[in-house]
């Protein structure tokens, strides 16, 4: 965008910087790196130190991988919740999105991805082995699986499915279907199809 | 958005610095912290050391306020360019605007703003003063205004004009009208306007 006459490497790298970033253009990054040059210097490095912190300092929990600020893991390690069930999700984004709906009070395991040749990511790649551990000992019941419905997905609840079907737990999948407030008209055939293969009794909702 | 269970300080702390940004809402900011939480240590290091280097390392020009790597300013120590003729824009970008387009070969002087009661940004608070520091010697015979059309961009460039009034040099501003490949029909009336009022010669484009 700024050939020739760009008058600056470190503006420059720093553009590259925003622009790695998923969704950043060049334009915004270009937009973010004057933002910041413009800023008084203690907020610039309360912003750098903020990164640098989540990078070095977070903790993932050993059980669940989610991620915390101490050693102990606010949701394995919280006696309230219900530690029979565990939902399986692809990224820490997922525990947050479903932990936002307050509906769920079973614990987590997350995966770090899904199974996907293309990009070079297998099932030792993913933390399906730590999930057998968690198995064996007996104590879970149920395993919900939530991971997206690509094909990706879809190929990774199969082998989950076949990896721990030796346990004597209840596998299950989050219910899809039209979403609250959505009009039929708009929903595609599968969900639509879904919805409908998938109902249930009224009152139960 | 996460109100409640949200697990993490030092990752609320990371969405807050994303957040602060300039277009960057919670949600995109939530996924940006993510990545970096993804990212490799090195990548990361590499994200905040550029940061860090663009707001310590750069140059400012004491004359035109531009950047630049080192204490040298690339536009105003090029002999090859017009040093008759000055440029005044708001900011950096700006600047990189103009030089993108290959067509202006003399100096530029950033305001670092324009004059705007509302958020408290009086001409004291910009680079005015020193423009007719510049202006002393008698060897610039030019000064091009290139604020916004705003009523603070148009406020600012009346008050310039009272302020160096007084040196024998030419106050010029760049043409506004309809783009090029822009429809006569979606350009608006102001903007058709002036292009009919500031038309010129034919072959003199």
């Amino acid at each position: 965008m700024f050939q020739g006459a760009y008058s600056s490497q470190l503006l420059e790298d720093a553009v590259n910087q925003f622009a790695s970033l998923p969704g950043i253009g060049r334009r915004t990054a270009l937009r973010l790196a004057l933002h910041i040059l413009d800023e008084p210097q203690e907020n610039v490095s309360r912003f750098v130190d903020a990164f640098r912190a989540l990078k070095s300092d977070i903790h993932v929990c050993g059980r669940c991988f989610m991620i915390s600020d101490d050693s102990s893991c606010p949701i394995c390690d919280d006696r309230t919740r219900d530690h029979s069930t565990i939902c399986v999700v692809e990224s820490v984004r997922d525990v947050l999105s479903i932990e936002n709906t307050g509906q769920y009070r079973g614990l987590y395991h997350i995966l770090g991805g899904i199974i996907s040749p293309i990009d070079g990511i297998g099932p030792s790649d993913l933390h399906i082995r730590e999930l057998s551990e968690r198995l064996k000992d007996g104590s879970v019941k149920e395993v919900i699986l939530a991971l997206s419905t690509s094909m990706e997905g879809e190929t990774t609840s199969y082998y989950l499915c076949k990896q721990i079907g030796a346990f004597p737990v209840t596998v299950t999948t989050i219910a899809r279907g039209v979403g609250f407030g959505d009009d039929l008209e708009y929903a595609d055939e599968l969900t639509l199809g879904k919805s409908i293969v998938n109902r249930h009794p009224f009152n139960t909702l």
